[in-house]
């Protein structure tokens, strides 16, 4: 594939500097990126390596322009590289159809233009919508709903009733609507309580590969809209992920707990259940909640502080070696006062 | 499905207080509830809300009384609205046969109303029980034996000569009898050490979604009689996993450890290999544990102490600034105290 | 299956001391072992077991001779012991061909010698090297190249274009080249990058089960030659782990990090994205790497630091009530001197 500057420029809607005819083949890092290719320039700390690359175009944030080749200025050149990595990475659709090698169930509705793959499984009176596809391996139980154009990659599980929206993208080995982990203790053992509920998935929601996303006890676990969870993490029964909330990897959120909007919970954080996490929430890696956190708030340890008196407490506990000394020191001093104060 | 408060009263061997006549037609949470709906309340602590509830019958612990509409009296509510849960929520099984598009073995054994579903994989002289239900999906290797009335969900792994008991629930994803980790170092890279052993479940345990349950070096890694395992749980070689012990998602137990029964061990833990945790141990959140730990005890934090301990330890580091303070504004006055009894 | 003593210790290259002729029948632990079989002693920790044990025939390291019966002397047992057992357990590899229930796309060039069970996908222009193992379930994307005689268990995912070596060994529901985690925020929502690098395994790897190892943004994920990695583990886009590198269960590492050779992260451990961690580092489990670790150093703790100050800083921290406590007397026997003086 081959743009020219010009068709990327205004593609992206930036600002062209130089020749808009320049013919560009593709995107790539500044280190690697080659005379054909344009690269980008997050800000100014890459500058020197942006003058080292070998890249024929540039895009840059607005005040970078000593660039010593044609460049495109732009509001948000991480955005910009997104859009023109999918231009020139982007493959039409081409649907393949019900492979006969699929097993389909009774009464499911089908959408228009489907891809169903070989080996995939589909319960009875599911609904699929428009352009759905499901790879090899994909499992789907009966009476669940998934929306248009959703993307479900090999070997996940989809169990029965689950709702799932459009624009969706599930990768491989993930589990949705398995039986949330309840169990009420009788005395000697444990007696199984039903999870009668749902999964419900909204729009353009993307979940990475080998989560867990359990079924309610009642009603539904639901994440909302726009919400991107990373490879691994576990969702427990009826917990709520609210719009655009970002979760990184190895994430676990214990069960009945509802997390706002445009929260980010960083790698390997552990939450308790039953709490609320507001909007804006940022929760730093490893970390532990076991309260509910305010909104806007920045948290990080385990139990987790704010993050700023975290940072003060880490510093602090590196140097309690230095702190004992001193104590010890304070104690032989005081005593030599008393002594001199007795005598 | 519709039962009478009398019925319920009864299946729960509860004291009714009400007219046992009313019509009941599901189970809810308090706020959930509709009036035809019974809920419960599990402590004083939901009065209000029981007050607020639109249910139409309530179960109560002894004591709580002042309901204003009908009740039963439970020593355990929490139970009791499990089981009636299941009583509306149970369908009965339906045995599948074994689909023609399943993949069986020679020599298979199987036993009575099997549900054995397409895209089955079951390796050669496997002996399944009865009324086992293999879910679309399922790898079920050879050798391997699977008791009666066990439920394996889609995609789940079960490799060669594992043993599995009675009444077992194995959720999506799992895979049991995956090889232990084990290399030996030969000054260069390292020797694969063959894994042997197997995993053997008993009766009545649930293993949650996507968990790995490896088999052992030599012999068998043993989850006992009524365990139950949350999702993305690691269990390694040789693990022991003692009577109804609980194991919350995420946790990691290495090798060879031996775990009590009882036990708890909340979410993101991680035990290191070759321990003994006693029965009855509680272990906290994201705790670590690189220490056995007799019967009993209550644990928390990493390395783990004492969870008493842990308390105060986390209440004094969230004062660690402050503490500083303290100790600066103390060698301060120590220092004029010198000087002073100098002069 | 039987060997002799002799032929065991020339298998293993070790000092016979005893009837050469004697038939050995396994191997065993030390406690489990009978009187036809061979045990192994790794050091003088063990010697009382080793007395009590009822094998026929031990290895020991050097300078352990005081052993009651027929010994071999070996520098390293333990490598030993692991030669030994894949004597007494290795079955040679039966070829099954390609099943005619597996589904192979379009132009897949298949080597020598195959076992492509049932229930297996394989899309279009992959390349299958010899001997190559692929079980029930397993999905392979098109474009994939796979190396001689690499062993792909049930349910593994591995998608389009990913890279994989000789003698590879991936267990099963691990997902190799689902999409890295990437996002470009727009202001109100996220924008997807796509992820059009790939995955290279190199030779010699081993992969445990469910772990997610994501593929490139651009460029490749790389697991260098001889890398063992344990279960549930995640590997993030574009990170690269140096040869033999091992890597224990449910550690995370972000994206873009460098991690060098001989390298051992512990359980559970976190490692931040755009960081290099040197060669020959060892982490302590569940730490969290948040800055990039020279070559050489071993370190603990979240944030981590030194192992030993870590070491350190946790005997500290189990006796903050005591340094409390310390300080609240000194408080108190300085105010006592400041009176003192003062009147």
């Amino acid at each position: 594939m081959e743009k020219t500057l010009g068709e990327l420029a205004s593609w992206i809607a930036g600002e062209l500097h130089g020749d808009a005819q320049l013919k560009i083949t593709g995107v790539a890092g500044l280190e690697e990126a080659r005379h054909t290719e344009i690269s980008f320039v997050v800000g100014p700390k890459y500058v020197r390596k942006a003058h080292e690359s070998r890249a024929g175009a540039l895009i840059v944030p607005p005040g970078l322009r000593d660039i010593e080749r044609p460049f495109i200025v732009s509001d948000n050149p991480y955005l910009a590289f997104a859009k023109i990595l999918k231009l020139f990475s982007h493959k039409p659709r081409v649907p393949l159809g019900v492979s006969p090698k699929a097993n389909i169930g009774e009464n499911v509705q089908m959408g228009d233009e489907p891809s169903i793959h070989p080996l995939v499984f589909v319960g009875d009176n599911t609904v699929l919508g428009d352009r759905v596809t499901l790879h090899a391996g994909v499992y789907v139980g009966a009476g669940v709903q998934i929306g248009d154009d959703t993307l479900i990659y090999p070997n996940v599980t989809v169990l029965d009733r689950c709702i799932i929206g459009k624009r969706v993208i599930i990768h491989s080995g993930t589990v949705v609507g398995g039986d949330g982990f309840g169990f009420a203790p009788d005395g000697h053992s444990y007696f199984k309580i039903p999870q009668v509920g749902i999964v419900q998935i909204d729009d353009d929601v993307e979940i990475g590969a080998n989560c867990t996303i359990d079924r309610a006890t009642m009603g539904k676990t639901w994440i909302q809209r726009g919400v991107k969870i990373d490879n691994l993490v576990q969702v427990a029964h009826n917990v709520v992920l609210g719009e655009n909330t970002i979760i990184i990897a190895q994430v676990g959120i214990s069960g009945s707990t509802v997390v706002g909007k445009n929260v980010i919970l960083a790698g390997q954080v552990g939450v308790t259940g039953h709490l609320e996490i507001g909007d804006n929430v940022r929760v730093g890696a490893q970390s532990g909640i076991a309260k509910s956190i305010p909104p806007g708030q920045s948290v990080s340890g385990s139990p987790a502080i704010a993050h700023r008196d975290w940072l003060k407490n880490c510093h602090i506990i590196s140097r309690l070696p230095e702190l004992r000394r001193t104590i010890r020191d304070l104690e032989k001093r005081v005593a030599e006062l008393e002594q001199a104060l007795d005598s």
